[in-house]
Formats: structure tokens, sequence, C-alpha cells
């Protein structure tokens, strides 16, 4: 579509702004069928970021996006239609908000729960600078089950500034909303206990306004002006219903389906399905088994399990530092909590792995999904960390599963190892097979009498390994490859016996923390000569999984290079 | 005093129970004045814990302590009393609820907010395994501000459970607590808005009832009775007012300077005065300065910085998530926000300052207090894992400064360094002085031509490294000492450039990922013999910091007969 000046949207009417929605609508179904994507959260946003548009003058006013699962509409209305089809693509438009891309964008986001905080700091910084402009933070009901969330709105009076709060509730997050709160969203919007409902805002300081049919503008505009009349006097709760999927009948009808959407032709097994199918089977063998998720039941593979046994499958929304409390708690009566979750959002419940889990010796199984690199997502998503964040807590295991076989040998074994665990895995991989699987013990996958080894940690490294031993043998040069497959404990017996004089370790992780440190605590002072790869200390964009491999530091030439030398080293 | 037994609980008559209660004041107070320890917190919860005692059938019905700064009644009235004169001290009774102490602490706590949570994990595993017991949390009205505390009450209908909840309203966290659910609080005990109000915990599922003079057994008494009656059927909410420092006027008065009592003895300067007056000073200089807490200012040092520059100054309540986002909104606006926290509660805030913070490139400076150990506040409380959980994300720079006057010189510093900057340090220190500090860069403190170095990260380590220095010149043996003043970057340059065979580094963190593994990856493959001193992969228990760094890693005679072993290999 074609870019569409501020004078053409403050200027247009009506039913121009109407067909202005359906080409965005237009231009996101057919950019997000292609490259991927958040469709039906960006669906039925559509109006509503017209309307914001047209009503506040951004980006010298500044809109805040939570998550940042809605900013297509944006994207598009604020100079970057023109590169609106790089969506998600190496060096093209991030799916997310980003400083860098445009001045629109003044807040970046990607976790749920931070735009009401973060608006809140902008607006006491303006005020502070004695400057006048509006603060909006566009937040999805899904978020309003974070805690983040109310550690913002118990603010709003301390720190006596205005922002205006757009509640865009779907009624979903990424599965449908749970919980208390969403109740009361929801007999306000249906009007039948508005007293006490509007009161639960207003205490925090909010002027609550309700527009209950936000994909039609001609109640959005109104309300709009209203709240930012109200918003020079007090910062304002505008609560708007939208439906998710607008205008698709596919995506209304299962928006938590087309919540993310692939690219076309993205294949392989998946590790969630896998995860799914094993808890089930043990659940039925072991009723102690319980799952525990928050808000990403479809995305885990998880829904096998929730619809088998109902009674231990619990979504608290998303809640990732609840969920790993209640886990702890859970085990500490004996059941065996599974706690799956993506990586990144692993790191929201670090005080609580520490403090609940660890700290208690729990036998809580952390399930960390979309470990390493996540591809077209981008920086706030990549599972880059979690090796290096895990690794230094006490009395926790770390595994990563060479195959999808072993996961599920890993899986099977946990239920009766009485520790914490954690096993991170990718999103895709390979069935495999797997021999035994001993705690804290690596396996030798490709044994040479060559004086260079590779270590290699989980299904994507090891697979580089062998693409890279498949490319060496053809200059007759074979080294061994070892499954690393706990990096904490990682196997030092085997480390300190083999005599390799090269010692080559391969990580989807940063270097700093992860496997490459660990090896190296236990060389330290042996006459190996170590050479880590893996992601350098930078936040890394968004991309296909191995591009940003390829790119940052994870090459298959450049290890092929490294391994070259070495044999002639000798 | 001696201990009481279930059965003397029981049939006591109120007479007796108040002069219990009396009692219990009384040990409580001898104790901590000499030990040290939580003091107005337990004053004000004594008539609440013998009611609580009286009414449930402990151990097998379930306390959870929400932090656990109210358990000391219940330490001696669990069979514990004999013991509580060694509370604190190493060997003796923790602070803490601790499961190993005694089978009436069922969950450990430590952070604020996470009791609900557990609560709900115990009572759903009472519910699947078919139990009948009671499960009640025991929470101040400070952690009611914690985003943990929704996340829980957002379960209770999900999960479908029940649970006591007992709001134990002192109307202080640890400094007086602030914010929208505070008034809701505030006015329900004072009768002005009951039906709105009472709505916000209905919502959830809770039942609500008030005691609104929580340090009255006649009061107290009859409303558990009530709650529990209706505990058989739903979730109920026990919203209890007492007064935080009962029965001492001076705790009464002043409970924001009796909620933690040092043991007599202690002395030295505190890295948190310096904190308050460079700040302060700072904001005089330059306006873009502000100061962010989360309920805890003047055990950080701020309460200076708030009285001079109160628009400048922000105490979010209990809040360490929201606190760091809205740290990063503030930097985003051209501020330069300080936000001071504890090392142990930095890690509530993991996601925001790799996701926000970091990831965004904004220029907010932690000022992390009670980094390493942190003696008699016992395992939730050391700061041992900063360096480690830091060190991995990317573009945060680290700095551990040696004494006071270098704490000063990275402070001012930092006003002009535009990137995130992470400053840790213990409580006590010297005050001492100061060169120029040059970001990322080593300072050798005392150069030798040995071929022995100790790199010795913050002011602990600095000083056991020149006690070490003394006792092996009187061995004849002589090293050189340097002042690892930034862990990430660590000094490279200087790490190659220096010749020593012998390499020793010095950290108050846990081994892994920490100074030694930076310096290690620096290292690797030179000829240098790397050891690293600090703490093992375990939760260190309470003591006095000197007893926990002795005991745990960080012995005088063990460097010592390290450095002389390594002197006679040559």
């Amino acid at each position: 579509m074609k870019e569409v000046t501020v004078g053409e949207l403050k200027s247009a009417s009506l039913c121009q702004l109407k067909e202005l929605c359906e080409t965005l609508r237009e231009e996101i179904f057919r950019t997000v069928s292609v490259r991927g994507g958040h469709l039906a959260s960006n669906l039925g946003a559509v109006e509503l970021t017209v309307a914001l548009h047209r009503a506040f003058d951004f980006p010298r006013d500044k809109l805040i996006f939570d998550v940042g699962h809605q900013c297509y509409a944006h994207k598009l209305l604020s100079g970057r239609a023109g590169a609106f089809s790089t969506l998600r693509c190496r060096g093209g438009l991030s799916g997310f908000p980003k400083r860098k891309e445009s001045s629109y964008d003044c807040y970046e986001t990607g976790h749920a729960g931070t735009a009401i905080s973060a608006a809140l700091g902008i607006a006491k910084a303006r005020d502070l600078n004695h400057e006048d402009f509006s603060v909006v933070a566009l937040v999805g009901d899904g978020s309003f089950n974070n805690g983040l969330v109310y550690e913002a709105l118990n603010s709003l009076k301390i720190l006596s500034t205005r922002v205006l709060i757009v509640l865009n509730d779907n009624g979903m997050s990424i599965s449908p909303t749970v919980g208390g709160t969403h109740e009361v969203l929801t007999e306000l919007k249906e009007g039948e206990a508005p007293v006490q409902d509007v009161a639960l805002f207003e205490r925090y300081g909010l002027a609550y306004m309700g527009v209950y049919n936000g994909n039609d503008l001609t109640e959005l505009l109104p309300a709009l002006e209203r709240a930012k009349e109200v918003l020079k006097t007090q910062s304002v709760l505008l609560h708007v219903t939208t439906r998710k999927g607008q205008g698709y009948a596919f995506c209304e009808q299962s928006p938590e389906l087309t919540h993310g959407v692939s690219p076309a032709g993205n294949g392989g097994a998946e590790y969630s399905a896998a995860l799914g199918e094993e808890l089930t089977a043990m659940a039925e063998r072991d009723k102690r088994v319980v799952a525990v998720t928050a808000a990403m039941t479809d995305a885990l593979g998880l829904r096998p399990f929730f619809e088998k046994f109902p009674e231990r499958a619990f979504d608290v929304g998303i809640c990732e530092e609840h969920a790993c409390v209640l886990s702890a708690a859970l085990a500490e009566e004996g059941m065996r909590p599974y706690y799956a979750i993506y990586s990144t959002f692993l790191q929201r419940a670090y005080d609580e792995i520490i403090h609940d889990v660890c700290g208690q010796g729990l036998p809580v199984t952390f399930c960390i999904d979309r470990a390493g690199v996540t591809g077209a997502d981008g920086e706030t998503h990549q599972g880059v960390f979690d090796l290096s964040y895990l690794s230094p807590i006490p009395g926790l295991t770390v595994a990563v599963p060479k195959n999808i076989a072993e996961f599920r040998a890993m899986l099977r074994k946990s239920i009766s190892y009485d520790k914490p665990l954690a096993i991170r895995y990718p999103r895709e991989g390979r069935g495999g097979a797997c021999g035994d699987v001993e705690f804290g013990k690596f396996e030798v996958l490709h044994s040479t009498m060559s004086n260079i080894v590779i270590y290699a940690a989980g299904e994507r490294c090891i697979s580089l390994a062998f693409r890279v031993l498949a490319a060496a043998m053809e200059r007759h040069i074979d080294f061994t490859i070892v499954n690393a497959r706990f990096v904490k404990p990682v196997d030092a017996e085997m480390l300190l016996s083999r005599k390799e004089k090269y010692v080559i370790t391969l990580e989807d992780n940063v270097l700093t923390g992860g496997l490459g440190d660990a090896v190296g605590r236990v060389l330290r002072n042996t006459d190996r000569n170590l050479h880590s790869f893996g992601y350098p200390d930078a936040f890394l964009p968004h991309g296909t999984t191995r591009e940003l491999a390829a790119e940052f530091g994870l090459n298959e030439q450049d290890i092929l290079h490294y391994i070259e030398d070495c044999h002639a080293r000798g």
C-alpha cells in the first residue's frame, strides 16, 4: 500500500478512514501470510490504531505498545508502508516496535505488561522537563493478568502524572484470557456490575471510559476525543473491546491458532508436540504429574495434556512469576510439576527459580521451549541467555537434549529425579533416536583418533558439528563429536579423561556464562586448547534462525577454518 | 522462655494468652537487641500469631509467612523457644522460615509476595491428593503492592481451591506503604468505602472479613473462628490491622528505623550513606538525576535525596520490576535514573534489566547494595549471584568499587556514561581514597616482581588480599594485587600484558559465571595458571559475613596455602 501522510489521515472523511482500515487489513493479511507474524491481534486493532493516529499527534505524543503484537497498522501509518513487505526478514522491518526504525516507536517492547510502567516514566520525565505532550499505553487484556501492570497502576498516584491507558480487550491473550480481572472486564462491557468494577480502576486514580464496539470508528473517534479532554487533568483508562482477527472469518473463529503465524514452508517435527505426548503419557502412569503454563498452552504443546487431565493442568495467564511459585509449592506437597515456558519469558521468573524452587531444592522441571535463537521475532525473543542465567543457580541441573527422542527420554527420567531440573530445547528438531541418558554424563557421538574434539550442546549445534564434519572429511580431516547434553553439571570426568589437544565448544547461547565457560572451568590449567563458538555480547536482531546463527557466531565455514587450522598446527 | 505445648496453648484462658503475648514480646525484644533481626514487624504480629496457633492445628494445617519478617513468635510457639537465643547465629535458628528447622515451617520465604502463590499450590496439591487441612498465607500490606500478589489473586478462581489469606496491615512495609491499593485498605479499615473496596477482593473469589484491632485477642480469636468456618466453602481474605512495634514505644513511633535491627557492635562506614550524599550532590548539579527505589529508601541511604528532591525521588513500593521499567522509560526521555536496590531483590527485575534497560541501551545506573554475603539473613538474602546473572547481559557494564571513595568516583563518572551501568557493593566499608577511574580498566594496588598476582573484585576481597599479603610477607613471599573493579568488561589488556605465571581471582560471588570465569575466558590458551576463590554451588546459610566467607570459599588460610604452594613450585 502507499504511504499515508499525517495530513491525509487528519483530513480524511469517515468513509475514507473505513477504506483505509480495509486497506491496512489487507496489507497485514497479505504480508503475514508470506512472512509470518502476529495476525489476529493486529487485525483486531486496525480501527483502534487509525483512531489513535487521527486523535493524537505522534511522534510528538508518545504511543507505547504493550508486547507489541498490535503494532503493524501503526507501522503502516508511520512511513513504513513501503518497507512493510520486508516484515520480520533479516534487515527488514521488525515485528515489534524499534526505536532505530522510526521516531514513532518511542519505547521497545516484546514481553507483556511493561507499557504502563514505561508510559509513567515517559510522562513523569515530561513533567519534570516542563514539556507538553500526551502519553498513551496500548495494552491488551491478556497483560492485565500480569503483576507488572498492577505495580504500575499502584504507582499512578505516587507519581502524580497523567497517562492514557487504552485497554484493547479482545478476550484473548495468546490463549483465552482467564482469571478474576478478566471477569471484571467482562462484566464492565456487558454492563452488569459497573459501580464496583469502575471503582476498581478509579481507586488507582484512573477515570474509566468504555468503548464496547472498538472496531467501529464512529464509536472510537468521539471516545478518544473525550479521553484526550479528561487526560488534561487525570489519567484515563479507556476500555476498548475489539474482535481479535476482525474481518477474516477464519481468524475470528480461531484466534488462538492465528495469533502467531509461521511463514509458509516451515517444517520439521516440534519439541512441543513431544512434550504434550510425553507428559500426557507420564500423567497416565503417575498421578503426581501436573503441568503449568503462563498463557501458552498451545504453543508449548500442552493441549493434549489439558484435554486429558484438566484437573492437573494449570494455565494461570501471563503470570510467569506466579506460575513458578505455584510449581514450587505443588512440588513441596509431593506433586511433580512441569512448568513449560519460552526461554525468553522464563527471565521473568528468575528470582522465583532461585528463591522458591532451587532454594528449597524442589523437583520442579522447567521445560524451556524456543531456546537459542528464535528467528523472526528478533531481539526481545531470542532464547540465548538461559544457559548463562541458569548455570549459577545452586542445585539446578541444566539439560540440553540432542534430539526429540533424547528430550523424551529426559522427561521420562525426570520423574524419578528428585531435584530442580531445566531442559532447554529449540522449537523444531528431528525425532532421532537415543540410548540411555545418565544425568550429568555426556555422550560420544562420533569417535576418532583425532586430536580435535567438539562438545556440542543441543540439536542445532550437534547438527552443525556433523555438517562441519562432512565438509572436513572431504579435506581428510576427522574429529570427535560429543553430545554435551548437560551444561550444568558438565561431565568433568569425560572432559578431563579425554586427551584431545584441541577442544571446541558449540552452543546456541551467548558465550558469557554458557557451555564454553563451564568447560573452560574444568579444563583450566590443563594443556588443552579451548575455543568456543556461540553468540557474542549483543542483542541479536530478527532473521531466520539459520541466518542469525551463521552471521553471529555459529558459522559452518568459521568452524571449519578453525578446525583446519588446528589440524595444520597438529 | 520455656516451650509452650499445643495443649497449653489450646486450653489457655484469655488472660493466660495475653500473658503469653507479653512473654513472647519480651523474648523477641531481648533476643533481637542482642542478635539483630526484624523487630517492629515481629512485635506487631504477636497476638495474630498466637491467635492463629490457637485457631489452627499446625503443622497439619499449613502456615506460610510472606517474606518471613513476622515469624519469630511462630518459632517460639513451635518448639524453638529453647534455641531462640541462637537466632541468626551461624548454626543457630534462622530469622526466616526454614523447612529443615521445623515441620511447622512448610514453605520458605524471604522475598516479598510469594505466600499466596505458595498457599495456592499447597492447597491445590491437597485437593488433588484428597487431603483435608487448612492453608493460611500471612501477608503484610507492603507485599500487597507487589505484582506477584495480583498474579496469585487472579489464579484463585482458575485453580478453584480454598486458602485463607491473612493480610497483616500495619501500614508499613519497610518504609510506609504507598499507592492505590494501600488507599483501598485504609478506607476499608476506616469504614469509609466498604462496598466498592470489598468488591475488589470479592471479585477474585475472596470473602472479605476485617479485624481492625489486630493486637486485641478478643477480636482476633472469634474472627479466626468465623474465617475457618467460611474457609470450608470459599477462600477468605482476613484483613487484620496491627500496630508495627506494638508494646514498645520507640518501635511504635519509629517503625521504619526498627524494622531491621543490627546486632550491637556493628561498625564501619556505609556505602548507602555515600550513595545518598553523592546522588544528592549530583542532583544539585544536574537536573536529569532521579532516584528510584522499591520501598527501601532508608536502608539504601536515599533519605537525604528524597528530602532534598522529593519531585525527583520515586519510591514505588515493593515493585522491583516496575521500578526497573520506570527507570528505563525515564532514561529514554533523557533523565538519568539511579535505581538503588539490594542485590538479592534485583533478581526480581532480571527480565526488565535485559528487555527494557539493556535491550534499549538506556543509561540507567543500578546501585546494587548488600552485594556478596550479607550475613545474618541467610540463604534468601545473600547477594552472591549478581556478577553471574549480570555478566551475560549485552551492553551492561558491571563495576565493583574497591572502597567508598571509588564508589563515589564511579557514581560521579556515571553521569557522563551513556550506557547501562551496574555498581555492586557491600553494606559496610572504608572511606579510603582513589585516583581516576577509567571504565573497564583495572588498577594495580601493590606491584611486585613476583610471579603471583591476585585480581580481587570489591572491598572485601581486596581487604582479604592484603591480609593474605601481610601473612605471606612474614614468610618472605610477595605478590601483586590488582583491583579488578570491572567484572564486565574485565581489563583484557592488563590481563594479557601482565606476565605472572600464577593468577588468582577473589570474588564475593558464586564461582560460576563471575570474575574467575571472565578472567578465565581472557586467559584461555595462555600459559597462565588460574585459580579462583569465591563461593561454591550452594545456598549459603546465615552467620556473620566473615564466618561465611571463611567457611565457604574466601578463607585467608586457604589462599595463603595456595600462594605458598605456587611460590614453592616457582
